[in-house]
């Protein structure tokens, strides 16, 4: 399929070359266009403009943050410009469901289609096309684009015509994993100030009836407080947290452990961690119970 | 091995009925005769007293919480009294790790052995022998009671020579599926609240990356709403945070997510649902979002 | 002093009469216009635009939130627009601390001044004339509108050259008022369910160490759950104690408090509360041990 | 009126000084006989046992905690066994609603009556005969007393005639002083970290609606980081929490800020606050904030 795509950061950039090995022909942009060149040698065009990106009638954007999907969508020479009617955007960046709210709406007024198709997984997991893909938007969308979102992933879960829903799933997810890792580091903090080893502690749990691979993979990295290099930094779990909070706010439903993790985050960024990996949470908890690191 | 079996409750009954099965020959001792009954005919030898239980050499007890332990154990005709030098106590009990302590010092002082052997899983677990055994005390007691250890469960973790140890495991073991329950409950609420159907989202999370039973188990629970039978009651999962309160307080290691968890069950049994499963603090958090159930 | 004056809600209203009561010859403006006329009849000339109510060089402005703010200040026909070089820009509203940086900021590239003059108190209060004005911003700034600040209150702190400030000093006074309100909440639920009237314990701790009017008032209205007519409704509380998360995000300065109210306020709002009086989050508190009211 | 008096630590020596002051003799004792010493050149009488000490027919305790109560109460020589048929024991001691229960019990049934008298107020208070007296208990014991409960304070409340009501009371002006305590540490981390002086925003807000002494007091004590001298150590403090807490949980209440402040006492004990002014939980604040003090 030909279609564009948009934002090649450490998650886009794998995510587009998983797309042009699946056989799709890319049109790709970047606001730096150096980041852009690496593709364009596996056969992308580059495209000058957002909007260029959107011609083929299909573009895909993974972007940062709430900020710099409303640049490019909303921008000049940007996406809504671009996008052909009958188009489809689909948006795999965690953004807030306020703005997937308005881009469904801001789509449908120019007779374009929006998917919000979200993705779970870190920078490894989408260079090895592992990433869980939860999309949800207009039939029709759906069905154009599935090959590409089967491109990027290892599972692909379609869960509706809202394309909200799949914004709120996306960070109900992020509020289950970073719940988990304040959950271990306090639990770990409470097991190291009482003589017990965590990496005894963690094998027991994950040999029983945790055996899931964040608690695997996360629970060793703070056994072993090895937060560095980040995979996600803290200082964006923030971020994530931040929307789980505005999510949480709009539709009325308390979240009290999402605060008190945003609390802990913010007390981690203060306190210098902020750019390592986001499960030195876990490290704010054991710095609260006197330990030094 | 000839051992006694001190409480015969949901648990220790069917425990005590595993042991038998795999050939120990057992004492039995229960405040109320009428539970013991059903054993006797299994080929059990019913105790007058907790004391006479104990002659044997090993007692393992199974009871209901701190109070119960001490009852049994410090009081008339109780084990500290009945054991043999050299003997062997075997605690399954969820007790705190403050009285752990007490019971080191109590045995130990009497030249007996005290090892701590809670274990995780509920009572359909315990009759099917498929319990987790997290087993900690003197080598010599390890070593002599292993195969009653393996009798009861699928799996045992030995993890060192300080009993009290275990008993942190266990209730760092229970916190962590405490927390799991209360972030579902916050993150089921967001989602009913926002359109999104909870059943969706958990075969998601279970398909990708929680792909751990208890997740798939009280998820399903709490997605359904299923609290009765209760499995484990509200108010019985309320008096386990107190142990893990307990434990931090003595550690002095905060966990905040505990202590979120203790107002949100304390207002659940004030609410009326301390019979319910203790999944229902997940009820809890839907009541506080408006939710009527 | 000739002075413009711009937004005459509930508490604006009053404010612009006593300008008017204490000499100064107003130029008002309101989006909806009918609110302005009573004024009118006192003497105030009415202007057609916000920048219209801005050309004596000096304009007040109080508005409900950052969006009126930002639509007022920076929308076409505005005050940035209107406000001539070197006028002064007071701002009253309760804003964020954000906006108010950038408020400093716009002034000051049109070379215009800007102060922020948050008040403490009800519409009562600024009917009598006896808020508390807390004003920061350019000493001339303050100088030149030193008797429009002093008409409206019973006391004016000014605090020095830098605006934000103010608006922080204002949100972290709102937080110490909220805090004590879900204190007072769980205090009394603690009491009611013990059987002590909450009534008899808010008379010895006014009596004794607690002898400030906004225990003494607030602690009457929640003894007596007189939540109506709202003095400031519970959703405007909640309003403000995400301008306080906002500032404590900024700052990068935990603030679980203030965590824990957001969380209380939005289970008040899904449950109904959301206009009450703020000090309804103690029905929350209530609600949540059972108590019925 | 002759009286004993059981408890010569901080409070309790100048408590017993001032009944002296006002013409009551003394039968004192204390467990370790030197504090008691001073009081005897004063005129009172030593006397060599709890149960010697109440010969008289009323007795007043002030001790340390619940155990030193149950010690001094229920253990051999103990009040229970030595104070006559119709006599009084007068409770100052902060004990938990529990004990208190436990107390009016064990009295009624030795004909003896019981009568909860918690004091508010620091050593100094004590001294000057300052302190806040709340009673409850048989309106025959407190009309008897009265003269002795009036020497200690500058006010007594008497709330009624069930004495653990008295003890509640207590434990929710604690949780009101707390709360304030973390209130205004997490504002003045806020302040500091936005570059607003917290004796300037102190000075605000008891010079306008919080004109209370303890926010003055206390207000000034974290302004200053003046938590040396300790008037109240951050570990009893954490003790006093966690009565509070114990309460909460009896009576089906749920605290969530007393939860919060327990844990960040916690905190402050695990860094070596413990021995600090209570209201250095300020500073547990200002350091999960990144301040270093």
């Amino acid at each position: 399929m030909e279609m564009g795509f948009i934002g090649l950061g450490g998650m886009g950039e794998p995510m587009a070359r998983n797309l042009i090995k699946a056989g799709h022909t890319l049109k790709i942009y970047n606001r730096t266009h150096s980041r852009a060149e690496a593709l364009v040698s596996h056969g992308a065009t580059l495209a000058e403009t957002a909007a260029a990106a959107c011609t083929a009638g299909v573009v895909a954007t993974m972007l940062a943050d709430d900020a710099a999907v409303e640049s490019v969508v909303f921008g000049e020479h940007g996406v809504l410009e671009g996008l052909p009617r009958g188009g489809v955007h689909i948006s795999h960046s965690t953004i807030s469901t306020n703005l997937s709210r308005r881009l469904v709406e801001a789509h449908r007024q120019r007779e374009q289609m929006f998917m919000a198709a979200p993705v779970f997984g870190r920078p490894d997991a989408a260079q090895a096309a592992r990433l869980i893909v939860v999309a949800a938007g207009p039939p029709g969308a759906v069905e154009r684009c599935h090959t590409a979102l089967e491109a990027i992933g290892r599972k692909l879960f379609v869960i509706g015509p809202d394309a909200p829903a799949a914004n709120t799933v996306k960070l109900a997810g992020n509020f289950l994993i970073a719940s988990m890792l304040e959950t271990l580091g306090e639990a770990f903090a409470l097991l190291r100030k009482s003589g017990v080893d965590p990496a005894n502690f963690l094998e027991i749990m994950v040999g029983s009836f945790f055996q899931s691979p964040v608690y695997e993979n996360y629970g060793k990295i703070i056994a072993e407080q090895r937060y560095e290099p980040a995979g996600f930094k803290l200082r964006l779990g923030l971020k994530d947290v931040r929307l789980i909070m505005a999510a949480a706010d709009e539709a009325a439903s308390p979240m009290p452990i999402a605060s008190l993790i945003r609390d802990n985050m913010i007390s981690g960024v203060a306190q210098g961690l902020g750019d390592l990996d986001w499960s030195a949470v876990a490290r704010v908890a054991a710095l609260k119970s006197g330990l030094k690191t």
